[in-house]
């Protein structure tokens, strides 16, 4: 699949990495001389920050290539994604240059901000809104407006490269999440004119309340909770009033005059002026993954989607030993601990997923343990042979070292960037009841397939192994 | 300390259940015969949730007390909160009442969403606006406005329980954050009642972008980052001109009559309906702790609030074994697993904290690794005895078991509420430069304190080890 991004900066740019990470070709046109650094910088804190949400290896990077002109970067395109700056005659005149030269079935996404499609499409284009949010490389959302048919396409593509389409049901200025941004855009203007809180003051106000609650849940939902177990309705009637009430000032909009300008601007640099964009960026894109990997445990917004994407990303078969693979992680910056490099707690980490393999592989999957037997760790056993740091990819091999009857003895290796051994862990698990808690032996079918692999690898090293001997 | 709850719904609730888990009397006066149930059920939420934000215990829980009316549940109050239905002849009436019983310097707050000090105090009282957020007991900001003494000395005591003050510059309608909050919800219902979202697109259009990026840094730091190294400045030459466009419906206000609420109401249902509230409050504090412990690692946001009231929290110094307590958790919902107890990595994840703990007890702090010098593990060993469950308290105590030239060899006992063994965790470190990642001998003041150490631990047990042989 090849996606042509027509205007490379850091929305551009942002589209490009979600590309690219996910396997597609991407072909850029963008004038500026400064486009492939540019987009670079983008692609180094993708690269960066993205894998580390998935507990499986993301597809291999697709190939990136810069173009002269339009037509040779959208030339054979599946997706067309325009986004230039925002003044709709430059839109006009973009998206002619795309439409003469795209396949007539790629879609043709816009990332504009506020325009409707039919403003776009005004001149004869056939784009349809595609509006994403910045890192696009992380945030899944994108609102789609336009012709019901491309729309439908577009969203099946997004949903593959783990983003979340929402489809509005009827064009509107600024579309959906971007009129909330700008109403609280304007409340934020007057705050800050008339003395009553700093840009600084305002974020506190923001992160340190309603900002975690909807991260994970949303306005509504959150309401839904404060109504009680009386519910939306009661939640409405408590509320309703205020609406009548002065409390907001956006019945009138601030002029962003010159010193309102220097006003903010000012105290931006205040509160945040000690850090560079990039080290901002950065600190953004791995509070994101971090925050979003907890969400994945309940699958609550963000995390649902992750999941989702990842159940669908092939699994590689057999690692560097020729052993079968069982757990596969890039290193998130989260994993990292004072001494720069990934915590020794994180190599458990991936020995728990990689036991979590094994036991699927002798039939003790979710639907086994759904059905009320499950295996728990007796005892662990970590050798750390080699640091891993931050991106780097981890692939834990399994071999089966014994399984007879209650217990369960594998040890799985940890591979670094492919075949440096970073670790060996040793595991002794215990087949369960869980109602009972008790010890119990596996039934003939798991204890079948155990011996069966217990046998396979029974050919390889046993390295330094010391579990497995106490315990009965 | 004691504090005074003069309503008990799910406000006055969380602030009970605050005050409560950070070791404060509470006497609450609620004339609704339910209120012992409903503060009850806040406060289990919080018993689940808040000491899983902290890597040490919280103070021991403070008494909770019912009483028949405010001057007897105001009687020595250090704190009393007011949290009536926002109706200023209530509030005018209640206040009065607390005045008339309070001691003259108690902090008295409104949790007031939108009247201002000036309103509250229009009839004598002597309130301050200490607004917080749902839920009371998780989220660290409180609004405060009014009397500058008096708001001082809140915002000290607010910190002392792991809150965050935001003191309001000049007195407002609806103060600061919900002045957004409303801007958002009138907003959202011009979106539904026009047809163009509906509750459950609405949350989507929020949880799955601008939600992320809010929980750890707010609007202005947010908007910073999308300018670039342009700066804030080029962020608002970019977006100033949609000032003047139609991107908000919020020049109207729309009229919430029964259709309007009947949609909604209808629309929530739908969307999350299948739920109890009950749930949804579990599933929002799991998702809250999660994030906000993910966030406590960079110090982002409630993270950095997180760390700091942390860091005043007493340390447990002896474990039922008399060996020192170097690790302390309770351990939060997102720990556990498929098998409905505390996955193993994270019995690794308190061992690792322990062993940081045993390296400051040697001299090995944060200020020796700054100095280029730490330790690096080489081997661990765990041994799981006894399932933990959510909620449940764990101390590590750490033996030195020997540390001759450059290895640290050290045992951590976990024990669960109390006195249970829930496992060991053997640990074998070695000395290193950090600079060269080489493994070097200590300097003599390391030396000397580990051989202290390894000889007061002589005499106690040294159950089932198994490392540290193989290794030099």
């Amino acid at each position: 699949m090849k996606a042509a991004i027509i205007g490379g900066g850091v929305i551009g740019g942002g589209w490009a990495a979600r590309f690219l990470l996910n396997g597609w070709a991407v072909a850029v046109f963008d004038p500026d001389p400064e486009a492939a650094r540019k987009i670079g910088a983008v692609l180094d804190n993708a690269r960066h920050a993205l894998p580390g949400l998935y507990d499986r290896a993301l597809p291999a990077e697709g190939r990136l290539t810069f173009h002269g002109d339009i037509a040779a970067a959208v030339a054979g395109a599946d997706w067309v994604q325009e986004s230039v700056p925002e003044r709709l005659a430059a839109k006009h005149r973009v998206l002619a240059g795309i439409g003469a030269a795209a396949p007539a079935d790629a879609v043709i996404g816009s990332s504009t901000s506020g325009f409707r499609p039919s403003e776009l499409n005004a001149a004869g284009a056939r784009a349809i809104v595609a509006h994403p949010f910045n890192p696009v490389y992380l945030l899944p959302l994108v609102e789609l407006a336009g012709a019901a048919d491309i729309t439908a396409r577009a969203a099946a593509i997004l949903r593959d490269i783990g983003m979340v389409p929402l489809i509005l049901r009827k064009e509107i200025d600024a579309h959906i999440a971007d009129r909330f941004l700008e109403a609280v855009w304007r409340e934020a203007l007057w705050l800050v004119k008339d003395g009553i809180a700093t840009t600084e003051e305002i974020d506190e106000a923001i992160r340190m309340g309603f900002g975690l609650r909807w991260a994970q849940m949303g306005l509504f939902e959150t309401f839904r909770i404060a109504g009680g177990e009386a519910g939306m309705r009661h939640f409405l009637a408590q509320f309703g009033p205020a609406l009548k009430w002065p409390w907001t000032r956006l019945t009138d909009v601030p002029d962003l005059d010159a010193a309102l300008v220097d006003l903010i601007a000012g105290q931006s640099d205040a509160q945040s002026g000690h850090r560079t964009i990039r080290e901002l960026e950065r600190l953004r894109d791995d509070n994101l993954v971090a925050m979003m990997r907890a969400l994945k445990r309940t699958g609550s917004g963000a995390g649902g989607v992750i999941a989702a994407h990842e159940a669908g990303l092939p699994a590689t078969a057999t690692g560097p030993d020729g052993l079968p693979v069982t757990a596969e992680q890039q290193v998130p910056a989260s994993w990292v601990d004072y001494n720069g490099h990934m915590n020794e707690a994180h190599y458990l980490d991936i020995g728990t997923r990689a036991s979590d393999g094994g036991m699927a592989m002798v039939g003790a999957d979710a639907a086994y343990v759904a059905g009320g037997l499950s295996y728990f760790t007796a005892a662990t056993h970590v050798r750390y042979l080699s640091e891993v740091h931050v991106g780097e990819r981890l692939a834990a091999t399994t071999q089966f070292l014994g399984g007879d009857g209650r217990k369960l003895h594998m040890l799985h290796r940890l591979w670094a960037d492919g075949d440096r051994l970073a670790a060996t862990v040793e595991t002794l698990m215990l087949h369960v009841d869980l109602a009972a808690r008790r010890v119990v032996v596996p039934g003939p079918d798991v204890t079948a397939r155990t011996a069966a692999l217990v046998a396979a690898h029974a050919g390889h090293d046993r390295p330094d192994c010391v579990l497995g001997t106490g315990l009965r």
